[in-house]
């Protein structure tokens, strides 16, 4: 699997993850959950911390995923998905190839070859969302196609 | 990425997912749901029909994945899901290198590169396991961390 397919399945996924977010009612995103687990906005500004922070690191070594939690409307959160899907495709090509085998400490906690480290952040964005799924057709929405990645 | 890595990362995530069939109560596997979805056995016994047929059809191209959904008590589930363990682990080092970038047409329907396919399969596997999750936190049972793919 070469950098560019491995890019090109995650944000296959995130376009999934961005059509979640999207079928979500207003008032829901930061409110609505099942059996005391965080509501569907705070998980996706969970994914967006490790997404773009993520690749920051493995490109400059930088690492910081310290930003808000806070509630905002629908709009400002699909801003800041737009953002960070920009963002991962221009970092990306500044990965040396060599260093999707070499061994990082993520956020100063997280130690494995980069390429495990980039599916942990892939694999959490879908295990969230499948639980997005949950309280969409909790809230009798249909959510978007697992499968549809265009 | 070797094979034998994406083997490790698939069975790692596979061992989580059998902690959640455990997490279970006998009487919630194939009765309990949200918002009309399936139960969680058969959304297992949908990643038991996806996982090692595909590796099946990957190594000889028989593609066979019409097995029962009906509903079976928790320790045959876990037998069949041990089961696949033991033939996903076998049939896997029976896969030659080349495959893995090969264009195959899985059960009769998906067409796409071998490693793709495989990713799709792990990929759904964590979808909906993150949906097992909300079930399990509806009922009140904590689930498996999903980090612990010991």
């Amino acid at each position: 699997m070469t950098p560019e397919a491995l890019l090109a399945h995650w944000q296959g996924h995130r376009r999934v993850t961005r059509r979640v977010i999207e079928a979500f009612p207003e008032d829901k995103l930061f409110t609505f959950s099942i059996g005391g687990m965080r509501p569907f906005g705070v998980l996706a500004l969970e994914i967006l911390t490790m997404g773009a922070p993520m690749v920051r690191g493995v490109v400059n070594g930088t690492w910081e995923n310290n930003s808000s939690r806070d509630a905002l409307p629908k709009d400002g959160l699909l801003k800041q998905w737009d953002a960070a899907t920009e963002e991962i495709d221009r970092l990306w090509k500044e990965i040396p190839a060599e260093r999707f085998g070499e061994t990082l400490t993520a956020f100063g906690q997280f130690t494995d070859k980069t390429y495990n480290l980039l599916l942990y952040v892939i694999d959490n964005e879908i295990h969230h969302r499948g639980q997005g799924y949950v309280y969409l057709r909790a809230l009798d929405i249909t959510p978007p196609a697992f499968y549809d990645r265009s």
